[in-house]
C-alpha cells in the first residue's frame, strides 16, 4: 500500500495543476504577511490566522509529498533547496504564541516568499550564478576587507577622540567608511576632521580611489568571466576553434604532399 | 470624388514639406507648454489659447490624414504608435474649462510631447529597444521585486515602532529600501534603528549587496544580449561561421581523397 | 630676408627645446593663476604682474612662430586647435584694469590651462574622441531631453503651488530633476509633494528608471562603439575576415575539382 | 658554518608549516591592532604589549631568515616587496614610548596587515595589476586633473566671496568639486551661487558631464585593455590568428598549383 501511495505522490508531485496551486499558495502567503504589516481589523485579522494555519498544513504536506515521490531519500537531502524549504517548514510549525520565540517564528514566515525563489528554475539559476562568482570574487573581496580594516584601524587611531561615535573602534570605524565609500554625507565627516588634521582629505581620496579600483576589478572580473562562459557554451555547440581549422588544414596539406609523391 | 481625396491624401502623407510642418507644429506646441509654467501677460495668455486650439484641430487634421491615407484601415490600428498619437488627439479635445477634467486635460497636452518620438523614426527605435529588453530583463525585476518584498516585510516587522513614518506597512518600508539603495540619507535610517537593534546594519548591508548584485547582474544581461545581436547581425552580412569553414575544408579534404584513389 | 625669417621660425617650430619651453610656460602660466587664488604679499603681486605680461608676450610671440612658420596660410585656420590658440591670445591681449572687461580678461587667462591640451597630442587624441562620440550620442541625448521636458512640464504644473523654489517653472523643474537624477537629496522632494500627491513617488520612481534606462543605453552606445572600431582597427592591420578565408577555401576547391576533370 | 646556516633558513623559507605560522602572526598582528582601538582592561593592555614585542621580533627574525636564504642578496631588494617588507619591520623596531614618534610608530604597525597582501600572491596580483594599469591611464587622470584645475580657478575667481569656506582658494575649490562629483550635497552649493549668479547651474552641469565623460573614458578604457589581454593570453595559448590560417590556405593553394603542373 505505500507503494501506491508513493507512486501516487510522485504523479501528484509532477502534476501541473499542483504545480500553480503551490505557485498560489506562495503569492497567498507572500500576500498575507504583507497584510499582515497594516492595521487590519479584528475580522481580517482571524481570517490571517486561519489562513497562516492552512499555508504551514499545505506547506507541510508538500514538503512530504516531495520528500515521499522522492525515490532515494539520500538525494533529497543533497539538494540545499530541498533543505531550505525543509527548514522553513519545520521552523514554521513553532507557535507564533510563545512571546519569546513569537518574532523568530514571524520573521522565518516570510522566508516562505523565498520559496518562491526555489519553485521558479530561472530564478533559482539566477541565485545560483550569484553563489557560483562567490568564490570567483574571493581574493578582490579580501582584498577590499584589508582596505577597509587598515584604513578603519588609521581611522579610530587619529579621529577617536574628534568624533568616538564615528570612529570609536575599528567596528564602528569600518562602517562609517561604508558610509564614505557610498558617498552618503560623506564631506561631514570629512570637513569635521580637516579641523584638526587639515591633510586628512588625503585620507579620504585615497580610501575612495582604493576601494573604487577594487569595485571596477570586481565588476570587470565578472563581466569577462560571463563573456568567457558565454564564449565557451558556443563552442559547446560545435563551433569549432582556430586550432581546430588550423590542424584540419595540416591535414589537406600532408594529403596533398602524399598526392605530389605520388 | 472620396478616392481623389485619399490619393490627395495619401500624397501629401508622404510629402516631406508636410513631415516637416508637422514636426515644426510639435515643437510649437512642446514650447507653448513649456511657457505656459511661466507667469504670463492677457496678451500672451490669449496668444497661448488660439494657439491651443490651432494645434488641438491640426493634430485631428494631421491624423486624419494619416488614417484615411491608409490603404488598408485594419493595419492603421496595429501600429502601437498610432494608436498612442490617435488616444493623445482624441483626449486633447477635451474642453480645458470644466473644472473636473480641466488638470488630466493639460497633462494629456504635455503628452503631445511624445509625438516628437512617434514621428522621429530613431527615437522610435530606442523606445522599442526598451520594450523588447523588458521581458528579458522580467526574471531580474521579479528576484529584485522579491529582495525588497522580503526586506521590506522584514523591516515593518522589526523597525515599525522604531520609526512608523519610514516602516508603518510594507508599502512605505519598500519606498524606504528604494531611497537606501539610492543611497540618499541611507545611514540617518540605519543609525536611527542601530540604537534599538545595534546588529541592524547587518540589514542594510545585506540589502545594498543583494540589490548591487542584481543590477549587475542585470546590466551584464543586456550588455551580453547587445553583444550577441551584433555577433548574429554580422553572421546575417554574410560573415561565415567557423562551422561553416570547418565544413569547407571537410568537402575539400574529401575532394583531395577521392584524387588520392584514382 | 622675410624668407630666412620663415625658414628660421620653422626650424625653431619644430625644435624640441622651444617645444619644452613652450609647455613650461604653459604650466607657469598655470601655476600663476592657482597662485592668484591665494591672499599675495605686495611682492608676489608684482611678480604675477610682471609674469602675465612676459606669458602674454610669450604666447602672441609663440602663435606667430606657429603662423608665420605655417607654409600654406590658410591651412593654419583649419585647425580648430590653432583657432583655439589664437582666441585665447588674442583676447588675453585686453587690458585687465578696466573694470567692465577685467572678469572675463581674467576667466580668459584661464583657458590658457587649455592649451596644455592643444599641446600635448595624446590629450587632443581624447579630446577629439569625445566630439566624435557625441553625434552619435546625439538621439539618445535628444530622448533624455524630452524625458526631462515632460516630467519638467508634468512637475510645474502639478507641484508648483507646493514649492515654487523647486517648481516654479519649466526650466527651474528641468534643474530640480536633474538634482533627482543624481539622487541628491531626491526624497525630500518627494515627500513634500506626497503629503498633497500621496501615489507622486511614481513620478519620481519612473523618472528614475527612464533616465537610468537611458544613460544605460548610452554607456552600453558607447562600449559597443569602441569594441566595433578595436575590430576594424585589427581588420585594417591585415588580418583577414571570415569571408575572406571561406572564399580562398573555394578557390582552392576549384583548383581541385579542374584536377580531378584533367 | 654559516653555509650549514644558510641552508639551514633555504628549507626553514620554504616550509609550509613555517609559511602558514607567518600567515598566522600576521593575523594575530591584525587582530590586535583592532583589539587595541578599543577600550581594553589592564591585564588584556599588558597582553598586548608582550605580544607587540613578540610580534616585532618575529617579523624581524622572519625577514631575516628570507634576506639570509635568498642566494644572491642583491636579489632579495630586487622585489618591491621585499623592500615594502623590510621597511615596515625596521621603522616599526622604534620604540613607541618617546612622544614624537608615537604616533608614526602606531601607524606603521598598522601597515603590518599589508603584509598580507604580500605573503599571499593572489592578492599580489591584484595590486600589480592596479600599478600595471596606473600609466596606461595617466593621460585620461591628467585631462581629468586640468579639467579639476580649470574649474577650481574659474570657481575661486567667481565664487570666492560667495563662500570662502568653499571657494577660497584653489586648491579648496578642488575639493568642493571633487565633492560635487560624488554628487554629495553638490545642489545645497549650487543654489547658493545661483542666489549671485543665477546662469552659475552651467558651471555644475558642465562640470559633471565633463568628469563623468572622462571617467567613463577610463572604464571603456581599462575594460577594452582587459579584453586585448584575454584575447592575446588565448592566442599565446596555441590558438593561431586568422592571419596564419590566410597563409596556410596560400601554402596549400601553391601546393595544388605545383600538382596541375605536373
Amino acid at each position: 500500500m505505500i507503494q501506491t501511495i508513493q507512486s501516487a505522490f510522485v504523479r501528484l508531485r509532477h502534476n501541473r495543476a499542483f504545480e500553480f496551486f503551490v505557485i498560489a499558495v506562495i503569492i497567498i502567503s507572500a500576500l498575507e504577511i504583507g497584510a499582515k504589516t497594516y492595521d487590519l481589523s479584528d475580522v481580517a485579522m482571524d481570517i490571517t490566522k486561519y489562513l497562516d494555519v492552512f499555508i504551514t498544513v499545505f506547506f507541510l504536506f508538500e514538503i512530504l509529498v516531495r520528500f515521499i515521490g522522492e525515490k532515494n531519500k539520500k538525494d533529497f537531502f543533497k539538494s540545499g533547496w530541498n533543505i531550505f524549504d525543509t527548514l522553513v517548514v519545520v521552523i514554521s510549525l513553532a507557535p507564533i504564541n510563545e512571546s519569546e520565540m513569537a518574532l523568530l517564528a514571524r520573521l522565518v514566515r516570510i522566508f516562505r516568499v523565498l520559496r518562491m525563489v526555489s519553485i521558479i528554475p530561472e530564478l533559482r539559476i539566477l541565485i545560483n550564478s550569484l553563489l557560483i562568482a562567490l568564490p570567483r570574487l574571493g581574493y578582490v573581496v579580501l582584498l577590499m576587507f584589508i582596505i577597509f580594516y587598515i584604513y578603519a584601524a588609521v581611522g579610530s587611531y587619529l579621529f577617536n577622540e574628534i568624533n568616538p561615535v564615528l570612529w570609536g573602534n575599528i567596528a564602528i570605524s569600518m562602517l562609517t567608511l561604508f558610509r564614505v565609500m557610498t558617498f552618503e554625507d560623506w564631506t561631514d565627516i570629512q570637513y569635521e576632521t580637516m579641523e584638526v588634521y587639515p591633510m586628512s582629505w588625503m585620507y579620504y581620496m585615497s580610501f575612495i580611489f582604493f576601494t573604487a579600483f577594487a569595485f571596477l576589478n570586481m565588476v570587470i572580473g565578472i563581466v569577462v568571466g560571463v563573456m568567457d562562459e558565454e564564449h565557451s557554451k558556443e563552442r559547446n555547440k560545435g563551433q569549432p576553434s582556430l586550432l581546430d581549422l588550423q590542424n584540419q588544414i595540416a591535414a589537406l596539406s600532408a594529403q596533398i604532399g602524399h598526392l605530389n609523391k605520388k
